[in-house]
């Protein structure tokens, strides 16, 4: 099998998918997008790839198989690896559904917050909208953080895709309005997260970052 | 079997969940949320109904089951009904990756941009971001206006839960930046979902609008 992320490493979103591959044990391999060079929106790319212009994109070539948006592909992988999902309906609906909450509340709002507050220059960071993405923000880390209060993992007793797409955004150095230290229950899972057997960070898990624009 | 909604008219992600129930031709009745009294934000609410402090949820009384997230219930809808999905696996992954897609980036600026317009005092609306949303949301429709270029239906030959996900804000008639004239396939859409067997309005089907409270 053979299973190409098209990617890179400043997306949380390919994070969720590259991550998710990762942890299943799946082998893939990484394909990366010069997206901060336009690749992403290139006609070469919206044809062959993804139409929507964005990554992340899995490309399965063994069953010729194209899908995207992170949590599909995450449907994708646990179909293959029957891996990192829930152990009944009932969890698998909870998986999705931290998925969901994730896609509406948190990644949506903290990758735009991120783009603008580092990835525009200065003099173009539209502070009324960061402010107003801050207070959203707030108020999903508060859920979420809740949530966790009492629980080590966001559904059942073990890692699922749901915890890989909460925390998709989470791991980034590049400041956004997260600290982990504000919210203690995110901050302990975050570490459960990272003492995962094969777990990687973003930058070292996809090709290029900052540094390699510097 | 007895299902409760609870929901307000003005909410469309409410409104994808009560769609997805009228159209799988269960029977359902709607529990009417006071959300601009501050209902959904009580402490009775979040204990008894949904933690998230939000509308759509969906109570399955016969099963002592609750399910929120607009998109998670149509997935528990779809379980109970077998209707309104692929007919493939590949398919019902499709109809997920839309679900997700507009999760991500419609439905999730969408709700927020209208609740601005129109739903805040005139002197309390952000300009700045009120015009942010509005360019990531033509983007958006962009998507999915060439999507519908060539298709009836967003998935395969017929209306599933990834079309009524997607329309979710697109009848109502407050202004929010978005113009069926000016999306033709999204208009022509929007026609064949009007014109499905059961289809009603979201003031139809919910109760609450802003008629009630002028």
């Amino acid at each position: 099998m053979t299973l190409k992320l098209y990617c890179f490493g400043e997306s949380g979103n390919a994070y969720k998918a590259a991550l998710t591959l990762e942890l299943s044990g799946l082998a893939w391999e990484a394909v990366y997008v010069d997206f901060f060079g336009g690749e992403a929106r290139s006609d070469a790319f919206k044809s062959n790839v993804n139409a929507m212009g964005e990554v992340p994109a899995l490309v399965d070539t063994d069953h010729d198989y194209t899908i995207t948006q992170s949590g599909a592909i995450q449907d994708y992988v646990v179909h293959l690896s029957q891996k990192l999902t829930g152990s009944t309906p009932e969890e698998r609906r909870e998986v999705l559904r931290w998925v969901l909450w994730d896609n509406h509340k948190l990644s949506s709002v903290a990758g735009p917050t991120r783009f603008l507050m580092n990835f525009l220059p200065e003099d173009k960071r539209p502070k009324e909208v960061i402010a107003f993405h801050q207070g959203r923000l707030k108020a999903a880390y508060a859920v979420l953080n809740d949530h966790l209060a009492d629980k080590n993992w966001i559904v059942g007793n073990a890692i699922t895709v749901a915890d890989i797409s909460c925390c998709g955004y989470l791991f980034y150095p590049e400041p956004f309005g997260f600290d982990r230290a504000d919210w203690p229950h995110i901050d302990a899972w975050l570490t459960r997260i990272e003492q995962t057997p094969g777990w990687k960070h973003p930058y070292d898990l996809m090709p290029g970052s900052p540094a390699d624009r510097a």
